[in-house]
């Protein structure tokens, strides 16, 4: 009998009314004749509430009782999503991560898995019970309780299907798929019927996805169909699949604005081996991320522009840090600019497809938007723009790149 | 070196103030040179608020999600306790019922304690650490998270003190100690400094214990001291403790009121043998708790009246099942009176000392209290009076065996 895995977000099982909801859908699968896994967050703002419960107890808590706290919120989602099956006449019965062997590592608040127990899953699945899963959490072979970050819940889901061999994880969310761009944006934007995980995997790290990327690494590297769809409505929502041949006559699949971007430029690096080096060691070492580096060389000259983009919140640490580093490096400028947005397009069409980093531009510049710097890879071509043109140039390119609603 | 054992009721970690005030307790204990071992309940009202939540979800969900859910609470209270006393700059750790191998049979929402391993408790108390576990729970040896029913939280503390061998058990509460009676009906009642495991598990059936039975049959069981004191202040509570002979000198250590109670008494039955078996097989049948057994035997007659009493709640149900009884019993009527109480003195001094019924009836008598039925156990004598009898019943006894404040 195939086995589906059934992820609910915090907002999926906010209220009683919406655990009923989620229910429902998951007995709905089993008269269909599948066994039915629900993997459950939990309900919608509890874990910010007990955050807040911890901050009056203690400013700096120790991570290992914040997993500790953090973990009974999505406790009491499964043992009230299990009442609410049996209330429905169906068996059902709940586990932690512990219980059903999510083993990790002991990096608390963002352990990763180590390995999943599938079988008491499947002995409870076999005698016919809807089983039901905290999302987010799982021990240490010592027996101590972690969790597993941000989007936590998903991967709890996406790894689960993977280790019952599950045909499909459906990620049930207030959203009903993965969008060509921001609809809240564009109005023109599509739902996509399917992406591959490596688009999917640029998606999130642009912003723009409505799952974490750990999660879709898993689906990626143990082949699990994800399918993104809405808690609230029956409608198919966007497949995230392995690449196929087909999926490449889609050039772009989706394009995608990231604002609260920074750029920090140093003018008048000595031209020589190891400035780079030295520089993004030390800006690595205040834990500063970096989203792309920016690098433009005189053609001929002795002294080169060297710079990266990163967040409006980290620009200003960063360009202390560049001004500390005038003393051993000799820099003739730093200039920062936090009034920028990077737009990017997204598609695995693009590596058999020619000429797409030549039509964004163009399109770009018919627009009279300027380009402050592009950065490329296999999959994705990006820029950074002024604030202001952030948003004409998402919809230029959306319409560009042929995604408006109708086409 | 000494180990303690101290355990905070849901009053006295219902907020963040009160979780540090517990965590300085004990801290100092520990700068004292002690182990200590916290155990904690539930914030507040969490459980009833666990519970609301569930019967929104389902009126009538299984024991083991209700364990599941319920659980959560004492989870929640021991990880901020051990943020605590991190903030305060010591060294702590917080465990599940799960965790610290307090292993109970399946018998979801009052399960039994079957084993409990000390080990874990024990290496973090030599690592110099804090240890704080979660009251109320417990797993079987399959791994489901048991709860131990009412009063679940002092069964752990009492179990864990034995378990690991601890000097005594504090319950930090909001009342003081252990009263010779209740000081809201009786204002000279006093602070009891010390008590007999038997008088506590006699007053705690009569409904005027602070502590529930059974921990108090583990406290007496495996000899571990028990110090009921309050959560606000420094001052010494109540020790419960074995008998000693010395404690004898005391006829009566308190007085007790129940009320809410009932009588049902059946008149003119049979006076032959398997009556009462008939009746009282068909109260069982029903779940009706019976508190005393009532039986007047006419002396020379061939009829007798049998009764019993129960709680107000169930003396209606219990009427009805005695009037279907009517059918194969020949019942000539039946009185229920559902205007009564209960009032007991309880000691371990009547055990050697002579006269200490007389002297109650003769108490009573003068303060013109009529007695409606009397029942006796080896430290406890009983008597049923009309309610509005009750509390002056209580004050005259209070004062009769002088127990009043300053004698």
């Amino acid at each position: 009998m195939s086995i589906i895995v059934q992820k609910f977000g915090g907002t999926s099982v906010a209220t009683a009314e919406k655990i009923h909801r989620a229910a429902r859908r998951a007995i709905k699968a089993k008269l269909a004749g599948k066994q039915v896994v629900m993997v459950v967050s939990a309900m919608g703002h509890t874990t910010d509430e007990l955050l807040a419960l911890a901050k009056e107890v203690s400013p700096n808590p120790p991570k290992r009782e914040l997993d500790m706290l953090l973990t009974t919120g999505e406790q009491v989602s499964i043992s009230l999503m299990a009442m609410a099956i049996h209330a429905a006449g169906h068996e059902a019965i709940s586990f932690t991560g512990g219980q059903v062997g999510m083993v990790t590592d002991a990096a608390h608040t963002k352990a990763r898995i180590r390995s999943i127990d599938g079988s008491r899953i499947r002995r409870h699945l076999d005698e016919g019970k809807i089983v039901i899963v905290a999302g987010f959490q799982g021990v240490t072979p010592d027996g101590a309780i972690t969790t597993l970050g941000r989007g936590g819940s998903d991967t709890t889901a996406v790894a689960l299907a993977a280790a019952i061999g599950a045909e499909v994880c459906e990620i049930y969310t207030d959203v009903d798929g993965v969008y060509t761009t921001d609809p809240r944006i564009v109005p023109q934007a599509r739902k996509v019927t399917q992406i591959s995980y490596d688009e999917m995997l640029e998606l999130a790290s642009l912003g723009a996805g409505v799952m974490h990327s750990r999660s879709i690494e898993f689906g990626k590297k143990y082949n699990v169909p994800i399918h993104v769809r809405s808690a609230l409505t029956d409608t198919e929502g966007t497949m995230i699949v392995a690449e196929t041949k087909g999926m490449e006559d889609i050039v772009v699949r989706g394009v995608t604005l990231k604002r609260d971007l920074a750029t920090v430029v140093l003018q008048g690096v000595p031209n020589q081996p190891g400035m780079a080096s030295k520089i993004f060691a030390q800006i690595a070492k205040h834990n500063i991320v970096v989203d792309d580096i920016i690098q433009n060389i005189y053609s001929q000259g002795a002294e080169a522009n060297i710079g990266f983009s990163t967040t409006t919140d980290d620009a200003k640490e960063a360009a202390v840090i560049c001004r500390e580093l005038t003393k051993e490096v000799p820099i003739k400028a730093i200039e920062v600019d936090d009034k920028v947005a990077k737009v990017s397009i997204v598609g695995i069409g693009m590596k058999t497809h020619t000429g797409v980093a030549a039509k964004m531009f163009n399109a770009l510049s018919e627009a009279k938007i300027n380009i402050k710097h592009i950065s490329t890879s296999e999959i994705v071509i990006s820029v950074i723009v002024d604030l202001k043109d952030a948003e004409i140039a998402l919809r230029t390119l959306h319409t560009a790149f042929g995604l408006d609603n109708g086409e």
